[in-house]
């Protein structure tokens, strides 16, 4: 590293020092008197800000997320506190608050990142350390890049061999049911298609406002993002008895008493399930898709944990599918958005920001909006394109990668698998925790039993009950989850998500430390 | 290639076909039939969608993106029908209508492109074909990265070194002036950061609502952006007879106007201009921070061009520095966010999606408000970090790729200041075409006379003047660019944007081919 000018560490607070250049720095006192005598400047600098928390967007004021909130920013300052030598109970901060695989140690697919580095360096084309089908992978995207390179823009909807190679990919899924590739939109993440959806559907003020149905608990992108769009929260909450199910019945009171303040139009829905980790039975979606048609509500199905399938007797099946299953009178009737990452399953290339949509049935003119509206944006990261075309047309048998990448793929789920057993199993054998089957996705969500004297100091302390116990969890052990009142929970119930992700070993240890916590913090309140 | 399903070929209808799966294709005929005989159901196949032009986000159809419009949209038509065999009086589509450098042949820097190679796949780490400058980029951004992989999210406003980088580069590039790593947010290109700025600004409603003041000639980002946001633009007109100056009589009289219908708040600058290539003095910026100052404006500097300066006795000036440089009473009371990217100058890496934003005297109260807000997208593409960290801090003297880097910069910004001059000298010859010098970024924005007849006919047809010229030189030439209307322009007068981007050779031909139309099309209207 060569010898550089001295810089700000990075701090908290958003100040920031004054000129350091040709003239000798001036001093805040010195600047003060100087301001000070100059009548009409003074007043100016005394006036205040033009943007503040009063007079900024009130929408983006109501906006929460949990996954990234005060719990995890804590997390962040005690980590440097930690590297500054400060003296805790614990050595590291383990972040289960976040779905981040590689940072918990996952193994990116070697093919994958073999063909991003051709791509980005495409001299590297002819060096024989690179297998064949990478090689072949990169010279196709390259191809059909502007310039050959994966610097240009793209098309806004994404590059066409792309969405071609995502439309057979969900032809296989589907067993055969056809895919036109011009209903696919590669998107920034699944969380860029999921916001770009609801936004087109917002519209309407009081009580013809769109209502969006979502289920409680939810992942909270979709709270975050009907608040930043005024639209209104329709809340249906799914059945923590029944492993975390969700009945017709619950989501018809649902959007009947939202009929009386709002305008239901869409119905969201997360299988695998996030937070809650449930897989829906085909049934189950079948009938959601015929209540969806029954109430003319247009269907947003989050479908990015598809390859997280652990439980025995659960398979994913894709809303696109059932609904083209149930014949026509449904499939060229009822209105869904599928959403896909590479984020997650065994993937989780979270950093590349690569995902894809597929709209169905939706209004052509309406479509053309959306296509209107994504080029504002130029186009997706092409590195994430490029990984979306790799997920979707991975290594086949008879390519030279074909048994490494199936082997690498193969342990990260079978791992991911054991991990959710055991996670389930551990949390079980303490008293006062209840985990249902983590059957598919990356977390679990159990129900935690708090004091009735932690419930009270809590709220004295303005705090939620869950939010005061997983802070105290955090500082005691450096264990970072996410309360369960940032994902929507019952009134009078608490739980906690917590990723499947860390190492075995790990894992172990944290669930261990995790109950003793647990015991302790019963005993101190009781 | 592997033999795979048949899959649909990309169309521009939205359609899509049935059920090809296990049991046999139903018939389009047939399935009518079917349904026509379940009455429920057939009611509900023949209700309307739930999402129409009608029923959808009344913003979302005010945005229009001229860059990407109809215009390019015919382009991408005709290249297929060239693919296909249909005669044309020309071989190739010239996209002269985005400044998208690498599809117009210009070369990514090698560095750069070694360094994304090495974090996309660090088993290059070992390989001796890399320079050790290039491998010590790498190791730094992945020892940021979470279990040491681009693959994993970073913070949300951006991997922590690469902010550092970014305000070393700015400290260095503004003569010293401070900068706080913690005012730096890294974005998915500019565009991102400018969209986020815009949206917590925009509040109030009817007389009240937020007013945005955009240059006329505009990046049409602004006003998508704006109608989006449901905010309220604001017009200020650039000085074409001075070279595109900004003129502070222009702002206050747009300002007080605007002021009987809304509540002014934002003032955005472009600097060097797109579309219209000026590059303003340091007395112009100025002014500018005064005026923004007396009228209590919240200022945006889009300054995405900053290398891109050709003009002799024109330099960039930031507004960060200017701003500074003015003293305590404008650098501790003016908002101030300024926006860079990876995407222009000369790096041309768009597809990477790269940028930052540096905010200044921004509330810390509202600085808390933007880091939630940006934390639902979870965060910026992590190539594109990396890419924004390597141009903040790009190879030195004493470097191995020191040598190299600064060949190919300088080539680039050489070969573009040639362009630029190339461009403004062949259009000023041609009768009806008057072309501002080019004194910065990538574009020319020359006004055209068009002869009555022609105004009238594209009137008739139901188009702007400026669209049917430049359609009928698509259709004609082969050459794409974006009519003036897409960016405004003072009623009455008409223009283009067109890149610089293509290489020489081919700019000559464009040129030529631009005259000859131009006098053809001409003579055939007068």
């Amino acid at each position: 590293m060569l010898p550089r000018r001295s810089v700000h560490a990075l701090s908290a607070a958003g100040k920031h020092a004054l000129i350091c250049s040709p003239c000798a720095p001036l001093q805040p006192t010195l600047r003060r008197t100087r301001s000070s005598s100059m009548a009409g400047n003074d007043a100016l600098a005394r006036r205040g800000k033009v943007l503040t928390v009063d007079t900024m967007n009130a929408n983006v004021k109501k906006v929460e997320y949990a996954v990234r909130g005060p719990i995890v920013q804590r997390a962040v300052q005690i980590e440097k506190e930690l590297k500054e030598g400060v003296k805790k109970p614990f050595n590291e901060v383990i972040k289960a608050n976040i779905g981040d695989a590689h940072a918990m140690g996952q193994q990116p697919i070697t093919f994958f990142r073999q063909v991003l580095a051709l791509c980005s360096y495409p001299e590297l084309l002819d060096d024989n350390k690179f297998p064949e089908d990478a090689k072949n992978r990169a010279r196709r995207i390259l191809k059909a890049c502007g310039g050959s390179s994966i610097g240009a823009y793209t098309a806004s909807q994404g590059i066409d061999c792309v969405r071609i190679d995502v439309a057979r990919y969900i032809e296989r899924r589907d067993g055969g049911i056809s895919c036109d590739p011009d209903n696919i939109y590669l998107t920034t993440g699944a969380s860029d298609g999921i916001v770009t959806i609801l936004k087109l559907l917002t519209a309407g003020e009081g009580r013809t406002r769109t209502g969006v149905m979502i289920s409680i608990p939810q992942y909270p992108l979709y709270s975050a993002a009907i608040a930043e769009l005024g639209a209104v929260q329709i809340n249906y909450y799914l059945n923590e008895e029944k492993c975390w199910s969700l009945d017709i019945s619950e989501l018809q009171r649902s959007l009947d008493a939202a009929r009386q303040y709002c305008n239901p139009r869409v119905l969201c829905i997360i299988n695998p399930g996030n937070p809650t980790g449930q897989v829906q039975s085909r049934q189950c979606i079948e009938d959601v898709i015929r209540f969806a048609a029954k109430e003319r509500l247009f269907l947003m199905a989050d479908e990015v944990y598809q390859d997280n399938v652990y439980a025995e007797g659960c398979a994913f099946h894709s809303f696109k599918k059932v609904l083209f299953e149930m014949g026509p009178e449904f499939s060229s009737t009822v209105e869904l958005a599928s959403f896909h990452s590479t984020s997650k399953c065994y993937m989780g290339e979270c950093g590349l920001r690569g995902g894809y949509m597929e709209v169905i049935n939706m209004d052509p003119e309406v479509k053309a909006q959306l296509t209107k509206l994504v080029s504002v944006r130029l186009c997706p990261p092409v590195p994430g394109q490029t990984l979306m075309g790799l997920v979707t047309n991975s290594p086949q048998p008879g390519e030279p990668s074909y048994a490494q990448f199936i082997t690498e793929r193969t342990a990260t789920l079978n791992d991911l698998a054991q991990k959710a057993k055991l996670t389930e199993e551990i949390l079980n054998t303490v008293p006062g925790i209840r985990c249902n089957p983590v059957q598919g996705a990356m977390y679990s969500f159990p129900q935690i039993t708090l004091p009735e004297r932690a419930i009270k100091e809590a709220k004295a302390k303005g705090q939620v009950p869950d939010m005061f116990y997983c802070m105290k969890l955090l500082e005691e052990t450096g264990i970072c989850l996410v309360p369960g009142s940032g994902f929507g929970q019952k009134e009078g119930t608490y739980h906690f998500r917590m990723t499947i992700l860390p190492p075995t070993d790990k894992l172990k240890i944290m669930l261990d430390k995790l109950k003793e916590f647990h015991q302790r913090f019963t005993q101190q309140y009781s």
